[in-house]
């Protein structure tokens, strides 16, 4: 592992900024008159434009996917481990894109950009997005940068899911498509997790209905209740007993903390909570979450997924991870399933990891063998 | 199933109410002069006072197991499906006794009691307590009751937690342990879930720091969130599919509702968690779930449930259910393993359920044979 980590980094990196004019027809009906998105790049795009690598993010990422912002950032982008030189995702070999998407609060219009009607923050009144416009706004991307077609489209869970729907809207400007812990619709259960966290978000009086930045306030209790719940089941049970197992903070059980925090695992979740509310936007959170639940890759093919599969012309290499019990491997297989019914050219790896669905952010060795074997097969002539 | 719903029921019930002068020493330091527990009976305590069972409850769990409180009564006691004449805990053989427990929130001495030395209610000053507290004052209604030794002591999850200990505290006391869906300690995962439930009701400003029934408010919210977080866990994915699928509300994918729900199973939730809050008290469930958290049968036994179980007489059933992730399977076996080694008298029946850790509530055909062989085995001469 610390071999792994030793290859060197992307070095520093800085965010562009790419405004797109002209409507954009959501799939809530709304239409936008323009929007921004920020994205970062790592590597060169060759002569033929044909090495470009497209990272789409998940839940709570961005587009700072490699690198740092400058010489004192301590924190390296969210999936380091992976782009850079000599990296599964090779930065020597591969032109990387990665950006922040529509709807975000990292720089892309979201909830917090200005509404140009209202010259105030949309807020809560900032359309609902669907994995289908993200993908609508990538592709308006890759013509900005002269991108035809994309080496590969890489994303792991919400990520997955937009590199499918690339796959069946975009045929000719994807040639592999790399989904990792993903699934072709959530279940109940799943839905059931993402209502509870925008309940908590919600309840939170310092919400105001969504208006909070008009109020100048921050629903930061709210949003560190819906990060614990993602935390704690994006993560298995194996890896919490691992990590914090039944510790104390006060090492007895016979004393009362003020603050009724007495596990470990309590203290650890508030923090990570905490930080993250100080983070993200709570529209945005509520808006990604919503754009996972309502993925459904195979609602305008009949509710059949092979059908929906049926345009791909790319090569898919599927990702799942035995813990993970939020896309569990058998969300994965259906994948597969519906790929190989539907005579595409699919790899499947089933990559032992105690992290649940956290394991795909993570350089876990075979996961980290797969994914660079994967991309050292993928030819950009 | 509908036969084993057309046997009859315990009728019409009425709970009585027992005072105990004289101090309690809790586990947490703290000594309550007095205390009352609330309960009912069903069916007639013989002439050797040797067919009494002690139904211990979980989490939301009350004193009204079975039968109805009066004529217009829709809705039976939580267990009425195993409790009654001709049922598993059979009426016509056995004499149940059914409690709220200390520190509950429907009529046994709690958080909503007043509080003797400050004429007002106790609140989130009301002591700690854990599940050997529970079985020392369950202890004391036995002796009110002149009942020396239970035929058996039955309990679900914390309510198993409670049968494990009176199997240990007093030995002699319990000649059959029937532990249902149970653990020796909880998981990190489950303390954080439940460390999110009370992180929920404390974030709620009506909670008001515990304070909220002096200010006459209700955490409604927080408890509702705290709710769907236990009702999600509790059910397995499974069970929600089956139960929710991904049906909308509206049957369209395009509306929107003003509330922001648009899947069956949120509404479902929502209701669910609006139900419960207006039914339960915040500072008992944050009770309950501290004591949830606290239990380790182990730990006064060097860390071993081997030695904790060495000083057990009676017989154990030990019962779990397949898709049950909150206590699953494996948390069971551990306590038959202890129980093999310690050279007990143990069955063990994983009962095949979708219904997830909700499943020890339900009339499940093989679950509900198990529990009826079992008892029937029992003497009670």
């Amino acid at each position: 592992m610390v071999e792994i980590l030793k290859t060197s980094s992307v070095g520093i990196v800085k965010p562009q900024a790419a405004k797109f004019e002209g409507p954009l027809n959501l799939e809530c009906g709304f239409t936008l008159d323009s929007f921004e998105l920020v994205y970062e790049t790592y590597g060169r795009l060759n002569k033929n434009r044909s090495n470009a690598v497209l990272i789409c993010h998940a839940l709570s990422g961005n587009h700072h996917a490699a690198g740092f912002h400058n010489e004192d950032d301590k924190r390296a982008g969210w999936w380091d481990e992976y782009i850079g030189p000599g990296k599964p995702i090779d930065t020597e070999k591969f032109y990387v894109v990665s950006l922040n998407n529509l709807g975000g609060c990292h720089g892309s219009t979201g909830p917090i950009s200005e509404n140009p009607t209202t010259l105030k923050p949309w807020g809560n009144n900032f359309p609902s997005i669907r994995v289908k416009d993200w993908v609508e706004t990538q592709a308006r991307l890759a013509d900005r940068l002269e991108i035809d077609s994309w080496a590969a489209v890489i994303g792991g869970s919400l990520g997955g899911m937009q590199v499918m729907q690339w796959a069946i809207d975009h045929p000719s400007r994807i040639r592999n498509a790399v989904v990792i812990a993903s699934a072709l619709k959530l279940s109940a259960q799943n839905i059931a997790f993402n209502e509870i966290a925008r309940q908590a978000i919600r309840a939170d009086p310092k919400f105001a209905g969504g208006n909070y930045l008009s109020m100048k306030s921050i629903p930061e209790e709210g949003l560190a209740l819906a990060r614990m719940i993602g935390h704690v089941t994006y993560l298995s049970d194996d890896a919490m007993a691992l990590k914090f197992g039944r510790e104390l903070r006060s090492g007895s059980f016979d004393s009362n903390f003020s603050d009724g925090i007495e596990f470990q695992v309590e203290s650890y979740l508030k923090y990570q909570g905490k930080r993250f509310s100080g983070q993200f936007d709570a529209n945005s959170y509520i808006l990604m979450t919503r754009a996972l639940d309502f993925f459904d890759l195979a609602r305008n093919y009949n509710d059949n997924a092979v059908e929906a599969f049926s345009v791909a012309e790319c090569k898919f290499l599927v990702v799942s991870f035995t813990t993970d019990w939020r896309f569990s491997p058998s969300r994965s297989q259906e994948i597969v399933e519906a790929l190989i019914a539907a005579k595409k050219n699919v790899t499947y790896m089933e990559i032992k990891a105690d992290e649940g669905h956290d394991a795909f952010l993570l350089p876990i060795p075979r996961y980290f063998q797969t994914i660079s074997a994967y991309m050292k097969g993928i030819e950009t002539n």
